[in-house]
């Protein structure tokens, strides 16, 4: 190769862009640009969905979901566990159910302590009153130990919400609230103000009580309540006078 | 205009891409393939979004989640309501709390009945032996209480699955089904095959249960079963023999 041969060679290729230019904007037949645009949909795509599980995350830790059928009720957390007569009356408000306890007089476990799940409300979503009211045939096992023996327990815990869920509290853990109000059940009498309340209260919540069958007689009762556990916080429960309670208000 | 000016103005018109060529990719200062290439990006990530979606609608369906703490465990839906004794192992296995029922032996609601929320697990997740067991002490209301007569009534509810509510069924609705198994609660002897059991039936489903403090006195116990009753249907509650629930199985 001569010396000119050389500078050609070098020549042609410093100069090689200049005459055949490259297609500027092709690369393996995608447009550079077009890639571009994609990358950058994605990247906001992703970035709006990190912003998004971030306001979710900070939604989670400020309501409390209760699920009774078909509704779902968003309450704000409970009160603290110092407040006992506050949490108390939260717990309550924000039940959808309860376990009632009751002497059975079926025959065969009679005289056996019983429970029996039963759908609550101390009012509509914001109206507490604090007593629980029930819709009670007595065709039901329920109904009919209490015509023999009207005490109960009614026993509420917290782990029907998700909020002993989210907090990694278990079923068992005190600071998974439990509220054990006893007293006697008694029947709401019809065409009263109050019968008006408890229907409210209850049709409000569980919407499908309005369906239930006539035949089965169901009538309006509540709790008239003469003793309150809480058990909110380690090292045991505490008592809650029957005033105190209802005294105080579930929400600040 | 003259015709020579005429025909040099459509001259000009009809060869100004040739003589001042447009910017080709450009328009409002954006190349038109990166807006493409965008706009694809959020159509893939749409369409992804709807079939994530789908794929949600259609396991949802197929999962009940039940929430124990910090645990949370997908399980079969329920077997079907005819076949009652299966309802009732299938309950007992997927619950991870219920309410115990006793007569109370404190002070100032001595011999009302009584109920409160227990942890429960007849077995770790997929290994149903059909047993409640507990981890109970006797510092606690239903432990002091069971010193005094043993027989109680543990009560399951499917409300605390989210069974209930993306069924749409209410707490009370008998399809909501309750499990409702009395007998007497009997101490597991520490050191045999059965306490062994119990601990990794608890202690799996509510590691917490290791934590809690010796100076309790938390011992294993479980349900003897006499007597099981099961609402799962309109029209009653169900008689389900003791023998029949043990030979059941919770899944097929």
């Amino acid at each position: 190769m001569s010396i000119n041969e050389k500078d050609e060679l070098l020549y042609n290729m410093e100069n090689r862009d200049v005459e055949t230019p490259q297609p500027r904007v092709k690369r393996g037949g995608v447009h550079r640009p077009f890639l571009f645009g994609f990358a950058t949909a994605l990247c906001l795509v992703y970035l709006m969905d990190l912003g998004f599980e971030a306001y979710k995350f900070a939604t989670l830790r400020e309501t409390v979901q209760v699920a009774s059928g078909e509704l779902q009720t968003s309450w704000p957390p409970p009160p603290p566990y110092t407040e006992v007569a506050r949490v108390a009356r939260y717990v309550v408000h924000i039940s959808d159910w309860a376990s009632l306890a009751t002497i059975s007089t079926a025959a065969p476990i009679k005289g056996f302590p019983f429970a029996n799940t039963a759908s609550v409300s101390d009012g509509p979503v914001g109206l507490s009153s604090g007593t629980p009211y029930f819709y009670i045939s007595n065709l039901d096992f329920t109904g009919k130990d209490l015509l023999t023996d009207a005490r109960t327990t009614v026993s509420l815990s917290e782990a029907q919400s998700d909020y002993c869920h989210t907090s990694g509290f278990d079923p068992e853990d005190p600071r998974c609230a439990r509220i054990l109000l006893s007293g006697s059940i008694v029947e709401v009498k019809n065409g009263t103000e109050e019968a008006t309340f408890a229907r409210t209260a209850l049709f409000s919540r569980h919407p499908v009580m309005k369906t239930w069958p006539i035949g089965h007689h169901f009538f309006f009762a509540k709790l008239n309540i003469s003793h309150i556990y809480v058990l909110d916080f380690f090292g045991g429960a505490s008592d809650v006078s029957v005033q105190d309670y209802y005294k105080a208000t579930p929400f600040p």
